[in-house]
C-alpha cells in the first residue's frame, strides 16, 4: 500500500510543503512513524513532539508549519485531526478491496423482499419476509434480518449481526459483528411471586449514520419504539433497554448500559462502563464520566461524575472503612462544633 | 392490527364498562395513546394522569372506575399490570404470523437428534448427536446445540444462540440472540508465571420458564453443573459463572456480572451493572441496587447499596479528593474531640 | 467415564497411596465428592475438609498424606491444585469425542486459503481469501474469518466466532462463542456538532496459548496493532479497546472494559467490572480489584482498589448524602481545629 502526497492533497485539500511525488507507505502514529509515513500533531501545545517523530511527513496546523518544514515535507490545515479522519477514509478506499455487489448462492433471502441496486448479501445471511434494502447496503455473513425489516442506503451490517422483526435502519449505518437489534425489552409484571412476560409490541427505530459497535444490544420498546437518532456513534458492549430515546450525535464508550425508557439528549457523550437508570432524562449536551451511574435526570449541559478513586489496597482499606461510618462522623463534627461553641462562650462569659 | 373490547375481555376478564363493539388499534403508554389506543393506570395514585390522557380506553383499578368511566369507556380490574402484560401476550398471540414448523432444509440436524412434535428449526441451524428437543421447541436461525443438549417443551431459543455440549434448558423458556450457554468456566491453575487450564467438566442446567436476553453468557461449571432455577429473568449482556446456583424466580437487569461459585436465593433481584464476587451467597429475597457491588455474602432479605452518587464534576472533583483522606480526617477528628475534652474539662476544673 | 486410579497416576505422577485398581468415576468438589469420586485438598489450611468430605479419595500435599490415609486412598503431590488442573486435562481428553478432522461440505473456503493438516472447519463456516490455517486448527459452526487471517497449529475457535481482515492469532489458543476480534476501534473526529469516522487501518495480533472468552470483543488498532500478548485469559463480555498492548499471561475477569491506548505490563490481574480508561499504562504486576476504575497510570506493582463498600439501602442512604458534602465537612474540620487550638491558646494565656 502506497500513495503519492499530491494525490493526498488533490483528494483532500491543504497546503502541501514539499514534494508532490513523495510516496507515503503508512498512515502512523508519531512515535512509530517512519521516514516513509505520513502523521500528524493536532494542535501547537503538542509542538514538541515535532522534534522527536520519525515520520517521514506530518500533518500540522499552520501555527506549527514553520518547525515543521524546518525538518521536512509537511501539509497544513486548520484542522489536522480532522483532516487526519478524512485521509483515513480515503485511504481505505484506495486501498480495500471493493465488497462484491451480488447474493451469495447460499444466501436464504424471501421472494418478497425488497433489494436495491448494488446490494451485496453475504454467505448464510438470512432476509425475511418484506425486507427492504436500500441500495448499496452491505449484509456480512449470517446476519439475520427478520419480517419487515428496512435498512436504508448505504447502510453495512457485519457478519453475525440480528434485526428482529420490524425495526428499520436509516441510510450510511455501520453495525458491527454480533450485534443484536430489537430483542425483547425487559418487562415483566410481578404476579405471585413470579413473574409474567410483558410482550414487547414496540419496535427500533435507528437515524441516519449510527454506527454500532460489536456485540452492542438494542431492545425493542414495549408499546412505542426505541429511538436511536441520527449520527449517533456506540462503542462495542453496549446495552440500550426499551423505549430509550437517544438523541443525535450522542456518543457512548464501551460496556455502557441505559435502562429503559431514559431519554437522553443530542451530542451528549457517555463515558465507558456507565450506568444510565431508567426513566430519566438527560438534557442535551451532558457529559457522564467513565463508569458513573446516572441515577437522577440531569437537566442542566456539563460534566458529571460519581466513581469510587483508585487507590492502593491498603488506602483503600481504610478509607473504606471510614465511609461506613461518614454519616456518623458528620454528627461528631457536629457535636464538636458545638462543644466548641459552648467553650468559646464560657471563655467570654 | 386491531381488536374488539369484548373480544379482550372475553379473553381476558375484568368488568368492560362502554362499548363491547368498540376497536382497539393499538396498546400504548398513556402519554402517546390516542383515542383508538388503550392504555393502563396500574394504582390510584396515578389518577391524575386519568386526565391529560387522550387514550381512547383504560383499564384502572376498582378505586378509580369512577375517574376513568366519567371521561369515557374502561375495563375495571384488580391489577391492571397484571391485566395489561397478560393482554400483551394476547394482543401478540392474535397479531404474530405463527411460527412456521418444520425443519429448514439448510439446517444440520443429526440424525441422533430426537426432535418432538411441532418443533421449528430455521436456516443454518446445527443440531448436534443426541440432542432431544421437546414438543414445540423453536430454533431460530444460526443456532448451534452441541451434542447432548435437551431443550424442553416450548422453549424458544432465537438466532445466533449456541448452546454447548450436555447443557440442558427446561420448558417454555426464551433465550434471546448471541446467547452462549455452556462455555468454558473461567478456571486456571498458576504455575510458573503461567496459567494452566482447569477443564470445565461441568454443564449449564435451567429450569423452567427462564428467559435470558440477549448476548448473555452462562459458562458450564468446573465440576459440578452452573444452576439456573425455575423462572428466573436475565436482561441482556449478563455474565453469569461457573458453578453458579440462581434460585427460583430471581431477577437480574442489564450488564451484571456474577463470578464464580456464588449461590443467589430465589425471589432477588440485581440492579443493571451491579458485580457480584464470587464464592458468596444472598439469601432468597436480598435485592442489589444498580451498579452496586457485592463483596461478601448477605444472609437478611432487604435492599443493599453501594454506588458513588454522581455530581457536577467540579463538585466530585473535590470530594473524590477528601474521601482519599477519609481516615486521616476521622483520626483528626477523633484528635479534635479529644482537644475538647481536655478543655472543656480544664474549664471545669 | 471411568478412570482406574493407576492410569491416572502413570499419566500425571504423584504417589498413590491405595489401590491402583480403584475405579474413579468423578472429579469432584469435596463437598458434593462420593465415595466413587476423586477430589482435591490443596493446601494444609484446609485440613479439615478432609474429615467431611465423602471423596472415595483426595489429591493431597505432603503435610497431609497422614491425615489422608487415615481415611482412605489418596495421591500425594507438592501442588495439589496444579495436579488437579491437569487431570482435568487429562480427563477431558479421555472422555471428550474426537474433534472430526475434515471440512464440512456446507463450509465456504476460499480457493486462496492455505489449510493445514487435521483441520476441523464445522458447518457454515466462512473462511475467507488468503486466510492461513494451523495444522490441527479447530474452527467452530459458523465460524468466520476474512481475508487474510492467520490462526496458529492446534488452536481452537468455537461457534459463531467472527475475525475481521488481517488478524491473527498465535498457536494452542482458544476461543470461545461470539467473540468478535478486529472490529472496528472506536475513532471520530469530532466536526461541527457531528462525528467524522477514523477508519481503523491497523489490526489484532494475539499471541500463543491465549483464551477469550465467550462474546468477548477485541478492537483492531487505529494505525498500529492493538497486541494481547503470549498466555493472556480473558473471561467473557471483555472490551478491549482500540490500540490496547497487554502483556504475557495477564488475566481478566469477565466484564472488564480498557479503553483504548491504554498499555497493561505481563502477569497483571483485573478483577471483574473493572474499567481501565484510556492511554494509561499499568506496569508488570499491577493486580486491579474487581469493579475498581483504573483513572491514571499505575507504575508500581501492588494490588489497587477502588470500590464504593456495600451497605444497606438505608445506611448507604445517609453515607451517600454526606459523602456531597464531605469536602464542606473537611473544611468545618479544619475549622473546627483552628478554634479548638485558639481556645486552648486563650486557656493557656
Amino acid at each position: 500500500m502506497a500513495a503519492l502526497l499530491n494525490h493526498i492533497v488533490q483528494a483532500l485539500g491543504g497546503a502541501l510543503h514539499g514534494s508532490p511525488d513523495r510516496s507515503i507507505h503508512r498512515l502512523a502514529p508519531l512515535d512509530t512513524a517512519g521516514p516513509a509515513d505520513l502523521s500528524f500533531v493536532s494542535h501547537p501545545r503538542y509542538a514538541r513532539q515535532i522534534d522527536t517523530t520519525q515520520a517521514g511527513v506530518l500533518i500540522v496546523p499552520p501555527a506549527l508549519q514553520a518547525a515543521a518544514s524546518a525538518r521536512g515535507d509537511c501539509i497544513v490545515t486548520d484542522d489536522p485531526y480532522l483532516y487526519f479522519a478524512r485521509l483515513t477514509q480515503w485511504w481505505k478506499q484506495q486501498h480495500a478491496a471493493a465488497q462484491p455487489a451480488g447474493i451469495h448462492p447460499s444466501a436464504v433471502v424471501d421472494a418478497s423482499a425488497v433489494v436495491g441496486e448494488g446490494v451485496s448479501i453475504g454467505p448464510f445471511a438470512v432476509v425475511g419476509p418484506g425486507v427492504r434494502l436500500g441500495n448499496g447496503v452491505s449484509l456480512g455473513a449470517h446476519t439475520v434480518l427478520e419480517a419487515g425489516v428496512a435498512v436504508g442506503e448505504g447502510s453495512r451490517l457485519y457478519g453475525q449481526v440480528t434485526v428482529r422483526e420490524a425495526c428499520s435502519l436509516g441510510q450510511r449505518c455501520i453495525v458491527h459483528p454480533g450485534v443484536v437489534i430489537g430483542a425483547d425489552g425487559f418487562g415483566f409484571a410481578p404476579h405471585g411471586g413470579q413473574w409474567i412476560k410483558i410482550e414487547q409490541l414496540g419496535a427500533v427505530r435507528i437515524g441516519d449514520d449510527v454506527e454500532i459497535g460489536a456485540n452492542c444490544c438494542i431492545d425493542r420498546g414495549a408499546l412505542d419504539d426505541t429511538v436511536i437518532g441520527n449520527g449517533v456513534k456506540l462503542d462495542n458492549l453496549i446495552q440500550i433497554g426499551h423505549n430509550v430515546k437517544i438523541g443525535d450525535h450522542t456518543a457512548m464508550a464501551g460496556c455502557v448500559g441505559v435502562a429503559g425508557s431514559a431519554t437522553i439528549g443530542a451530542r451528549c457523550t457517555v463515558g465507558g462502563g456507565a450506568i444510565v437508570l431508567g426513566h430519566l432524562t438527560l438534557a442535551d449536551g451532558v457529559h457522564i464520566s467513565a463508569a458513573s451511574v446516572v441515577t437522577r435526570s440531569i437537566l442542566q449541559p456539563g460534566q458529571y461524575t460519581g466513581m469510587f478513586p483508585i487507590d492502593d489496597n491498603a488506602a483503600w482499606e481504610k478509607n473504606a472503612a471510614s465511609l461506613k461510618q461518614l454519616n456518623r462522623l458528620r454528627e461528631r463534627l457536629k457535636a464538636a462544633e458545638h462543644a466548641i461553641a459552648q467553650a468559646l462562650h464560657k471563655n467570654t462569659d
